[in-house]
């Protein structure tokens, strides 16, 4: 196929799938993912809003410097934002600014307060400075689906004009279905006159379930760029889902004839990271990614596959890498074999980072006989740049049917040396949560709480995810333990130390 | 609008979607959503798949003889599958057979190892036999959009011919794309000559995202019934969500013209409901009913909404019945606040199922403060028919972070009286679990295990679900206690006893 049938996949995963609420991603975090992203292929990466606060700034900054693939910095149309994101991403490779403005009346009316005459000259203003700084431009009109087709017409001749190269439709609200979208996308074809050479991009959300299907009628009606999270994650029900717009495209490549770089094999330990890390599961019945995407229920079936599995299967598991989750490793095995098999999963760990993963992999395998993938998965989760503030030294609980009250003790290691509390409860969670605030002195909300075993059987570890809302902010923990106990305590002690390092000052994420 | 515009909403949430892996309803169960299908409004139910097992024919049986909407029971295309199917659903006041038969190449080679000659042949006798028992009769070409057109064209007409009156086009597999499913539609129309008066129905599944998609472009083309679930619940990724398709067609209504019969305000508790009895969690991300669906959490969608809800809101949570969980019952609530307030709730059940529950209510009250809507809901969902064969006397548990030991004791109340074990293991419910086995003197393998906070605060309840492997069946059990040890351990005990009332001589859910 030629070039022109080549599709653009641009990652959004750090910027609007960071937006997912709950998710608050810090930098160990943003620049892990990013490196995922370009294993798995993906053009460019969304990687923050670096206007939005220091963190995003920092964040979009490490990923610039680290990955060859294109890197993307969303500005509004403003001078601070667009100075700002050039700073972000002008050490990358292949920079891009992203500028945005809305062009739905009601946008321009109840948001922006502007007039649309005044909309078209701040593009114009705006893009021409993102031009100056930067060859490679990116237009968005915000709420596009519900502008008027013959002012965003006008609205994008100006961007192209002032030296945009790449013109992004989005889908904000989640309002659009596939025959209007393609319409939108052919109508901006045939009605801007300087549209040719230029890029249409697409950026659809799911709140009606159609954001794969409208993001295809794009593509059907000749966009060239899909703007996509891992595993959906975004805004309000999330962006279009790399993996099922990418496996649609393969699976059903002579209905589509586009091709794209995505390494197929790498989406499903992709999306498993990146779960992992938001701390946001991925549904059972998720397309593609989800752990029922490829099981099959019902004898029918079963012998249907048995007999041929084409008789029920259009994908293999194989094809996006979902293999069994194998016994790797044993408390036998050395820091080489450890090693080993974290690279060969795609990690790149400093040696800092691969002593402290060592240390919690022998710490677990001491009491877990066979260590799975999926097991190092959650291991590896946990390493992050959070500096312990407060560490787990000891617990002890005790608990039953009432009238036996549910009685804890914990003993921490903090900045003040080692400290002991112990408290009663609900239960013991209740109870090992009472005693950790006496010691901490401060008291977040437990807004949300979470526990999954990792692998079967009841020595599986527990991966526990905890979300503590503190001063208007939701700041995850994680912890994972054979221990569910401990795996909680572990979580609830990580997001105490996430809300400790978080800059006081951090403004709201934006757009 | 006219009644060609009013489309069918037929609901297999107990049919396909109990195919999904993990869930295995019993008949309480199975009735309990049945309720709540006909408060939304579905105009179908397809209750199951009576020829599979015992088990599936009471339920079929049982629904039909509850509800006053069409009930429908699956059948393959052979005499005794019908008249077990019609045995099933005679008392329905509008009951349905629904027979099927593949029309691709790939199944009628592989699997069903027939001529085309032969499953016209199958159709034709198959058909008049179902219509000789019921008037309503659908017959489904399964894989019908990996069949040749021109061979499925005359099984259509054969089915119609024979006394069908309903033709259903599944996508058995997930393949389809909209443009090319909407012709598939169309070509039916087209080259059907007795299709005048049928209704043509269309079955999508998930595999690649596209199952709402597909089923409204079928919409467009002129299908007038559509198959879904609750969640898009069904085999591997699921089939079409009901609560998706509904909202589309509700929110873009000019676009689509298509009315239908769903109360939309009851989705929300119908989709929490379902998740609850299958133990098959919702994604936050997931449209229309997930936890995110109507949160906004950057700062400029924010703003947006604050000064008008619809820059960034396409529907109210409202309009799907999703309003904040409000503290309603506390401690001090006698029998008649909480009657009331289940009912209020959409719940209708025996003196017995309130006694039973309003026990559990009360233990659960007394340890926590307030008990809102949603804890309602997780305590109701214990209420089902499994006889307690073992039930939890009392517990302790001491726990800590090695080398203390984990130990825990466990006295259950059984046939043969009381008894009591202890054990160690990695963690207290591995202990808890190792002191049960010795007590029941048989051994599930722990499949999965996932606990939610079922609203926040450290004295959350907690919602603990396992599925426990025995002799190669997935058991559910589900417990709910303040304590997550306690819930923990009543759900393994609810699995084991749920295990024990499975008749031993169960068949495999088929289709």
């Amino acid at each position: 196929m030629s070039d022109k049938n080549r599709i653009i996949i641009f990652d959004t995963t750090l910027r609007d799938g960071e937006q997912t609420p709950g998710v608050n991603l810090n930098l160990s975090e943003k620049v892990e993912i990013a490196r995922q992203l370009e294993l798995l292929g993906v053009d460019i990466i969304e990687a923050g809003f670096p206007a939005a606060s220091q963190g995003d700034f920092e964040a979009v900054s490490a990923v610039a410097k680290i990955v060859g693939c294109g890197v993307a910095a969303l500005c509004r149309c403003n001078e601070a934002d667009i100075a700002r994101g050039w700073e972000a991403v002008k050490h990358a490779k292949k920079p891009r600014l992203h500028v945005f403005l809305a062009t739905s009346e009601i946008h321009m009316t109840h948001k922006l307060h502007m007039t649309p005459e005044e909309v078209i000259q701040n593009v114009a203003e705006s893009v021409a400075l993102a031009k100056s700084l930067c060859d490679d431009i990116e237009f968005s009109c915000e709420d596009a689906s519900r502008s008027e087709p013959e002012f965003m017409y006008k609205v994008i001749e100006t961007a192209i004009a002032s030296g945009a190269t790449t013109i992004n439709i989005p889908d904000t609200v989640g309002y659009a279905v596939p025959g209007e979208f393609s319409n939108l996308i052919s109508g901006i074809f045939e009605n801007v006159p300087n549209i040719n050479g230029v890029v249409i991009s697409v950026h659809c959300h799911d709140d009606l379930g159609l954001a794969v299907a409208n993001t295809l009628s794009a593509v059907a009606a000749g966009a060239r760029q899909v703007e996509t999270t891992i595993n959906g994650l975004g805004e309000r029900a999330g962006n279009c889902s790399m993996e099922e717009v990418v496996m649609a495209l393969s699976t059903r490549e002579p209905a589509f004839g586009i091709n794209h770089s995505i390494d197929t094999t790498k989406i499903y330990r992709a999306s498993q990271r990146v779960s992992a890390i938001t701390g946001v599961p991925v549904s059972p019945t998720k397309a593609i990614v989800g752990a029922n995407a490829f099981a099959h229920e019902s004898g029918i079936h079963q012998h249907g596959v048995l007999s041929n599995p084409m008789t029920y299967e259009i994908m293999t598991p194989q094809s996006v890498g979902k293999t069994e989750s194998t016994l790797v490793l044993g408390k036998l095995s050395g820091r080489h074999a450890f090693t080993d098999r974290i690279e060969s999963m795609g990690y790149n760990l400093t040696k800092d980072e691969i002593n402290s993963a060592f240390v919690k992999f022998k710490e677990l395998a001491d009491r877990k006989k066979d260590i799975t993938d999926d097991d190092l998965e959650a291991i590896l989760a946990l390493i992050t740049d959070v500096p312990e503030h407060y560490r787990l030294e000891s617990f002890q609980i005790q608990s039953g049917k009432l009238p036996l009250l549910p009685m804890a003790s914990v003993t921490l290691f903090g900045p003040d040396g080692e400290a002991t509390e112990a408290a009663t409860g609900n239960g013991p969670i209740d109870a090992a949560c009472n005693a950790i605030s006496k010691i901490v002195r401060e008291e977040g909300t437990l807004a949300s709480y979470n526990l999954d075993a990792i692998t079967g059987g009841t020595d599986a570890f527990g991966n526990a995810t905890v979300r503590v809302l503190r001063d208007g902010e939701l700041h995850m923990g994680r912890g994972v333990s054979p221990d569910i106990i401990e795996a909680t305590i572990l979580a609830y002690i990580n997001a105490i130390n996430r809300a400790i390092a978080r800059t006081k000052n951090y403004e709201r994420k934006s757009s």
